[in-house]
Order: C-alpha cells, then sequence, then structure tokens
C-alpha cells in the first residue's frame, strides 16, 4: 500500500494537471457538484480563496489548477477527513499554495480575519428538517445534511470572512433557492449570477451554481444552462471539458 | 370598421376557442408573457381567479378556456384599457365569467374581500429602477415600469385577496429573482413551483414562470426548462401547443 494511505483509502486521479486525492470510499467522498462548483468560480491573480467545508480537499485542489488565485484555505470539521485532506495537499506538493484547517466554521470570526478573503467557496449540505435519508457514515450524514451547520451558519461565515466586494460561491439544490436567497440577503450578500444544472432538456434542474457579492447591487444574471447529458445520452461537450477527458 | 372598435383598434384571433381580443396598436398589447402565464396556471372546478393589473384582459379571457375555474375578475389602473377590456369580454359573450374593474391594486383592501380568491394571477410591471428604456406611451410605461406599482404592491394585494392556500403565479423576469422571493416570503407566499423559459438551450432564460402558495411550506420545485425555439429556429412543440397553433 502507498506510504500515503490509510486502511480503506484510495488514490483517484483528477484528471486536470497531474493532480490527484486521497478518498476513503467508505466515506464522504466528492461528486459532480465538486467539480461543477470548482468550474464556475471567477478568480484573478492575487486572489485569497476561502473553502468552506472542505472535506476531501477536492475543491482547493482543483482551484489551484482552474484558476489564477494565490492562496488558498480549506476549512473541515471533522479531524479526520481534514487530516486526509492535508495528506493530498501534501501527495501534490501544494503545501505553499493550500492551508486545510479543522474548525467549525460557527466559529469563523474566531478563526479568520475579518473580511480577509476575495472569494469564499463552498459545497455545503444541501438537506434540512426531513428532507431526504440520513446517511449512516457520519462524515456523509454531516456533509449531506445541516447537521453540523446549517445554511445560515454557511453564509454568516462568508459574510464575515470576505472583503466588501468579495464573492460567494456556492452549489446547492434548486429546491433551496428561496432559501439562498433570502439568506444572502440578510447577511448583505446580493445574489448576482446563477446557472441550473440540468440531467437534459427534459429534466428538471438538479443543482444551482450561485454566485453572490458582498454589497453587490441588485441585479441577478441567469446563464444559459448547463446540460450534463446530450441527446445520445452521453456526457455534452462542457461536461468533459469541466471534467478535462 | 367594427362597431365595438375605436379607432385605432384591431380585433386579434387568439387562436383557442374562437376566442378574440380588441387591442391598439399605438398603446400597450399583449406579449408571448401573458400566454405562458395562462398556461402555467393550474385551477380547479369552483376556482374564483383575480388577475391583478389585466391590461387588454388577455389573462381572463384565456383562462375561461384554458382552465375549468368558475369566476375570473380582472383589475386595471388605466381607465381606457379597462374599458377596452370590457369591450373584450362582451364580444366573447363573456360577461357572466369575467368581471373587469378599473381601480388600483394598492387599494385591493378597499376593493376586494380579504382572502376571497384561489388563484392570483399578474403579470405585472418588470422594471425597477433605472432599467430599460421607458416607453413613450403611458400605458406601456405603465405595463413595464413600476411606475404606479411596485412588486411589493402586487405581492401584498395578492397575499391580501388569496384564501389561506391559495396561489400567486405571476411571470417575470430572472433578473429580478431575488426581489420576488424575498417579497414573497415576508408577505406569506411561499414560492413552491418554478419554470424557466429560455429562447434556445444556448441562451439565458428571458422569463420565469412562477408559482406561490398562501401559507405554504418550504419546498421549491423546479420544473424542466420550456425553450421556445427548437435547434431548426421553429417553435418547439410545447410553443405551439401552448399557443395553440
Amino acid at each position: 500500500m502507498n506510504p500515503e494511505l490509510k486502511e480503506g483509502e484510495r488514490i483517484d486521479d483528477l484528471e486536470r494537471s497531474g493532480l490527484k486525492i486521497i478518498q476513503n470510499p467508505g466515506k464522504f467522498c466528492f461528486g459532480m457538484d465538486a467539480v461543477l462548483l470548482s468550474g464556475y468560480v471567477k478568480a484573478s491573480p492575487g486572489d485569497r480563496i476561502l473553502d468552506l467545508g472542505c472535506g476531501t480537499g477536492i475543491i482547493p485542489i482543483l482551484l489551484t489548477a482552474k484558476t489564477k488565485a494565490d492562496h488558498f484555505t480549506g476549512i473541515e470539521l471533522l479531524p479526520e477527513m481534514a487530516e486526509m485532506a492535508s495528506r493530498s495537499v501534501k501527495m501534490n506538493s501544494l503545501e505553499k499554495k493550500i492551508d486545510i484547517i479543522t474548525g467549525d466554521i460557527r466559529e469563523a470570526a474566531a478563526l479568520f480575519e475579518a473580511a480577509s478573503f476575495d472569494i469564499v467557496t463552498s459545497n455545503p449540505p444541501y438537506m434540512n428538517e426531513g428532507h431526504g435519508l440520513k446517511a449512516k457514515d457520519y462524515s456523509r450524514a454531516v456533509a449531506k445534511h445541516e447537521i453540523c451547520c446549517s445554511l445560515t451558519d454557511v453564509v454568516r461565515a462568508a459574510a464575515f470572512c470576505l472583503k466588501e466586494g468579495g464573492i460567494l460561491t456556492m452549489v446547492h439544490r434548486p429546491f433551496r433557492l428561496a432559501d439562498l436567497f433570502t439568506v444572502m440577503r440578510s447577511n448583505r450578500i446580493e445574489p448576482k449570477r446563477m446557472r441550473f444544472v440540468y440531467p437534459s432538456m427534459q429534466d428538471p434542474p438538479c443543482l444551482v451554481l450561485l454566485g453572490g457579492r458582498k454589497g453587490g447591487k441588485r441585479f441577478l444574471t441567469t446563464e444559459a444552462p448547463l446540460v450534463i447529458y446530450d441527446s445520445e445520452g452521453k456526457y455534452s461537450k462542457e461536461m468533459t471539458q469541466l471534467y478535462g477527458f
């Protein structure tokens, strides 16, 4: 076994700039949503990016290849997940670019300096209240259900950490959109751009990509749809580009 | 000239159940948005429907053919527009089904009984603040810009007139979606279903159809997209059905 791996873990190729990631198939593994989110982030040279609830570290790791931002911080509640993410950072020789911090985003004000990030990203738990079955594995349950942090906690942490004019970029489920907009507005993050992800043009959207600006003016741009499968049932051209196949 | 018409007016065939409508091309004429809204309304036998800002009367007139609702009321601010709508109602022999009232929706509490409608519809002015050029013709300007009523006025009137559990169905521009959701929630109308209208799958959406329930639980369903033009640039199958061609 590879010396970087613990029992049950494996190394997955990210098909992008030679990047790899450690995952444990028995615990929470990243999904398409994280890949789509990483493709939706617009960053400039010099930017500092914070990922709230970074899990395996997938988003900061992909963003090193997909953006020109300078530095990335991932914060993760579960110590074993943060430790695994740190090993992935080391395996990719990204220690100078990415910091992984173990901590609770509800304590962001104690962990980070106010208004110190240009961009905050998050692929938060989607499910609230009685929606969806809870996973037996704790890392999966925490990643999918609002057990350890609510949408309000995520947006409040982002509002604290973002510079004025900075951008919160999230992926979420469309059924929470009214929650997303009302929570963002009540934290002075104005929804500015949005894109729906449709499995096909005959289906309801499965995901929504959303960008909000701290202190932004009111005007929301909804972009052309992102369609996962083409009419032949194959990955669409844009999806293959996003995945780097 | 037809005795029902005044100078500058014409009669348009609605291509649906033999219905016709009087319009004046020099003033505000109905658009695709009104037709799409009329197709998005779900009504049951016995329902009473109120249309806020009914203009030419297009929505109540189409809904007599597209739904099984019992009775329709349209309220319109501009007297000459309301008078023309009344002539269209008479021309279609719908006087027993449709009442057209001249009045200001900001005075809904004085004009209607509280909680007396099952469904409220509105194709309100889309533009606020500095967005878009103002039309020279007053009826067009009032229909397009929030000169005489704001989104809050429309939603507040709907919240007053709807029964508990009743539905507000609107068509609007996607750039106002965060406004729509926050104003609806602050008036106890929960966004429940939503559908984006895309010119083609390569374009951003041009319209959003939205249904909210007074006192409804939080869960928003986003439906499969409505695409106006197919890949050959012709009206899609669904559009031809909606227009009744």
